[in-house]
């Protein structure tokens, strides 16, 4: 049996350890496993983002996009990730949300390859990346097509030489089930396609290593465990050898090869800044920036230690403590096949999530009876995850709860 | 001769006075002329940034997204600045930024007739527009076609069964130069095209009729004259007649009809808020609510008498204190044909405004020979406009200047 002790064993050889006093306490404390949706704040973050409303926005107005970095936040902010997703320094940058950078990147991607029309997908993709692809196509009137797979099975079957883009989430939202990265983009390769990867629900949770997997094109959420804050810009990555094949579909001011110059014709930068689009949001950034000084302080072995520690410690305290009361991990139980959460099964999901939440265990529900927990390794410890399902356990077998305590507010 | 007495009685008569102590003042106290690149800062919003980062990230995380208005604000931020522009309320919504808005509804509106492919510019409008209109035809292949025109006289000449879509920033960025919006509105409908309007140089400065005077799409910034921040997200208007025509380009999860359902297949929302993306940035929102505060209190004709009063002011100023001093007013002197800025030239504006900038008075310089004062309605006086000349001329007479007193700051 896993005992308290041995997550505090655990908790003592931990390397990222020294993080944790860097996030805010919320008011009411909590263990938050639901940073696959919005991430913890770094406890700096308001002084930054107070800073640069005064210095910035009100004693320096316009003269602040030249006594500031404002401009290079995009790819200052992509460096100090660019370690964790295995990318040169400069092949990432922050830009707008995650489905315009979507769109952007998989518009580009389509467009090397335009007689190859078909971009191949999963039906059981997160939403977004689905309406994204569809609206593509869409708009293209069939020139570019969607043929979307029921499983990760089906994939070399759809393949052929008609298709040009392979469009994935590197791990499921639902089941957080991860693709094998170098070899799925081998196989796509291989028929003569490009592969793009929404990585929102790995990175920042689990090292990736996106040049030597031979990922074409890359996103991700910038809000859940890159805890950027809610609504936080995104990022996008291309594979140095794509980068200047073509132009960028939304042609922008910040992607242009001189943003000074103000030159009547478009010609876009040099690298992957040409998709950069217009003015970037000046505060979302500056909020951003307080999690990116704490990235640069991850190694990724450390990351990649520390959140399958976390993950493998969830099962087995799942299937020790909980099995008996319901609980069916769903989420694949190699750890090599799982992502930044853990998905579990129970057939009062709903109320289960409502009850955890009144005892301070934050997680989310999906519908119709699965609880994910999403397993951040910056701010979480293994007693955190020992005293949730401790909660857990609690809740299962009392089935207490009461109702959230924050109201609605307006503008 | 204009004098400083006669300012300060139409100020005593400035229905919009009351708004300039919602302003915060720099720590250096300036007279700020720059409007046009980034407006002041409302003085509650640095609090209100901070309530959303404490209560929202910090304390409710991702359960902030359900317990405020984080998901309304696009449109609640569109509605308060909707009678300002002569739209209904939930005709605007706030998205991304100018540029994403200028690709979404520049794609949106040439899709409606392809078979019109041409795009009627101006070769000098602003870079960001022709840029973005240069990428859609680039993406397309030559299905789309930009034809530039040199000035604003051969528009009609430029017409034709081709055009599909007028593109015209209502007011241009160098000289003020305003279109006619609703002359140009009809010309352009009368050939079966379509008219896109860039108002980044004319919301929040003057009124606008969008729907009276025919405009079918409209952008613009809203960190300018609308004073939501630097890099605040940008608007977006349609007229009814088109909001349900087609798929928006960008299918995003946030324009899907029930964003909730998390359903397999893209579905566009109803009316305008089909152009939504992803996720919105909740800080950069929350900033633009404390401008939108601000406008909810402005009456259109008071937005109007007040910056025309302001405009001409300065004009008369110029004509009678600098013209022998080599200033030339080089903005439209009819004031109907001028925009929110004022441009005049002076042989040395390169000198002249950093030599203002150190007396105070924040202004900017076009290369070769423009200085542009940006005349915000909403936290400048008829005195600050008499002030500003008065130091102006102090500058023309005797070249006093130092250099700016900002370091440059990293992350």
């Amino acid at each position: 049996m896993v005992t308290l002790a041995h997550c505090q064993a655990l908790d003592a050889r931990d390397p990222l350890a020294f993080l944790h006093a860097s996030f805010a306490k919320p008011q009411e404390d909590t263990i938050y496993l639901d940073g696959n949706s919005v991430g913890a704040m770094p406890a700096d973050a308001p002084d930054r983002v107070h800073a640069l409303l005064t210095q910035g926005w009100r004693d320096a107005r316009r003269r602040g996009w030249s006594y500031f970095d404002w401009l290079e936040k995009p790819w200052l902010l992509g460096q100090a990730l660019s370690h964790l997703l295995g990318a040169r320094p400069h092949d990432v940058i922050f830009s707008d949300n995650t489905s315009v950078n979507l769109f952007k990147l998989l518009a580009y991607a389509w467009k090397i390859n335009p007689q190859r029309p078909v971009i191949v997908s999963e039906r059981y993709n997160f939403p977004t990346d689905i309406y994204i692809a569809q609206g593509l196509a869409h708009f293209l009137d069939g020139q570019a097509q969607l043929r979307l797979i029921d499983h990760p099975d089906e994939l070399s079957a759809a393949l052929g030489p008609d298709v040009g883009v392979v469009y994935l989430s590197h791990v499921d939202y639902r089941s957080s089930y991860r693709w094998p990265m170098r070899q799925t983009s081998q196989a796509v390769n291989a028929c003569g396609a490009l592969v793009f990867w929404d990585l929102s629900h790995a990175a920042g949770a689990i090292p990736v290593e996106l040049q030597a997997d031979g990922a074409d094109f890359a996103v991700g959420c910038g809000y859940k465990y890159l805890c950027g804050g809610p609504g936080a810009p995104a990022w996008l990555y291309v594979h140095p050898h794509h980068q200047e094949k073509d132009w960028p579909v939304i042609a922008g001011w910040m992607g242009h090869e001189d943003i000074f110059a103000f030159a009547p014709n478009y010609a876009p930068s040099a690298g992957v800044r040409r998709h950069l689009t217009g003015s970037p949001s000046i505060l979302a950034n500056q909020a951003m920036s307080a999690a990116a000084d704490l990235w640069k302080q991850v190694k990724p072995a450390d990351l990649g230690w520390k959140h399958q520690s976390l993950s493998e410690l969830l099962v087995d305290l799942l299937r020790e403590r909980c099995a008996h009361l319901g609980v069916t991990v769903t989420s694949p139980l190699d750890y090599a096949q799982r992502g930044g959460h853990l998905t579990f099964r129970h057939p009062g999901a709903g109320s289960v999530t409502e009850a955890l939440l009144a005892l301070g265990v934050v997680s989310s529900f999906r519908k119709p009876d699965s609880i994910r927990f999403g397993l951040s390794p910056l701010y979480l410890s293994h007693a955190d995850i020992w005293t949730a399902v401790d909660r857990l356990v609690q809740v299962l077998e009392t089935k207490v709860w009461k109702e959230p305590r924050f109201a609605k507010v307006s503008v």
